[in-house]
């Protein structure tokens, strides 16, 4: 029996599921070969436009001050001297338009010696949404897991 | 022409394959958040009811003994001060209900005055089990990469 | 209505995509279980027989060279003592039968004391081709994230 209009709808949402979570990934695995690169464009276009990115030292509004940030004396210097912003596979949930992915980045940095250190490792909560069928950044939080309790909050919200 | 119904079969099961892939990705990258935030059920729960964790130190056997391994004293003073379990994403072969998953999983330590270090780096092998549609963990087992020849032949044992 | 050819070839095409990201998945977190456990056939298998390994060191022509990297005494002298060669997820984009997939890895070492460094923190760009419908490494070259201009246009060429 040829398979029916539902049967195959059915198996188009399936598709369609799997798609997204690769679509994410598509997304955020841009973050780290561009901010250490410099590409403040391409950094700054993973965030919708009034997108947030939420770290410790405070808070940037707007895909124009993410790429003020790559394009800052603070960072040049980072990836000047060399510096590796890392990520895991990240724990994705998708619902309808939009996504919570969670996860820890490294940062590990070149002492200018050869030699290299991490720096810190953060909690991560990257909340996405489908916009015109692509995937942005809404908000990305990051607190770095030294102990601080918001940062182990931020981990248990994308997982419990 | 329409496609047949086998036509459609194939297709089926190759998104199934797909599923299997994206469903044990998203199954372990559970385990670093939630154990870094000190879920002690989520943790738990990734693993059967009589699920074992094999590690250098130890055997835990059931998921009642993982959930009290997060509880424990040790664990409750790794997150308190800050620390990140980290993957890389890993090599996962399925056969069937069975799956194997290897790969390299690094522990980060904040030393307490905001520098972190690699306290570990260890191998992995997930054994994965479908039960009722659902992928849990039969068992982990992990060897630190200090020299051990058991932790090259986990790793080995996972893409030969 | 039942779909028709057309409606299940646009689906077929979409699995396809998919299958693609999983394939290269599935080959790049070969490496680095396989060189850290000295499987020297297993690495070398992941590339074209005339397939390069380009790092900063040197240039490996061909999957016999790459084969002699992971047998010899230096490779093993690192695998003996204990090391982990780290990936995070990669940003892969694919364009017919060619991919290139962009991303940090890490190398850990075993001090030999029980405790662990980062080596080095590499930008890599595997260039792949998919040959009889599987795919493997035509070129993959790796260069320290030390503050050296080519490790950051090599991200920069994957995401921009």
């Amino acid at each position: 029996m040829a398979p029916t209009a539902e049967d195959f709808q059915r198996l188009v949402e399936r598709v369609e599921a799997l798609e997204a979570k690769i679509a994410i990934n598509d997304l955020i695995t841009t973050y780290g070969p561009a901010v250490d690169s410099g590409c403040a464009e391409a950094v700054a276009s993973l965030w919708t436009e009034d997108g947030v990115y939420d770290v410790d030292t405070g808070v940037m509004n707007g895909s124009k001050a993410i790429e003020a940030m790559v394009r800052s004396k603070a960072h040049q210097s980072w990836i000047g001297g060399g510096c590796g912003h890392l990520s895991e596979p990240l724990h994705v949930v998708v619902d309808g338009d939009t996504a919570v992915a969670t996860g820890h980045t490294q940062l590990v940095i070149h002492n200018g010696d050869g030699t290299f250190r991490v720096h810190r490792v953060t909690a991560n909560r990257w909340e996405l949404v489908r916009q015109d069928g692509a995937w942005k950044v809404a908000k990305r939080t990051g607190r770095v897991l030294d102990g601080r309790p918001e940062a182990r909050d931020l981990l248990a919200a994308g997982v419990q």
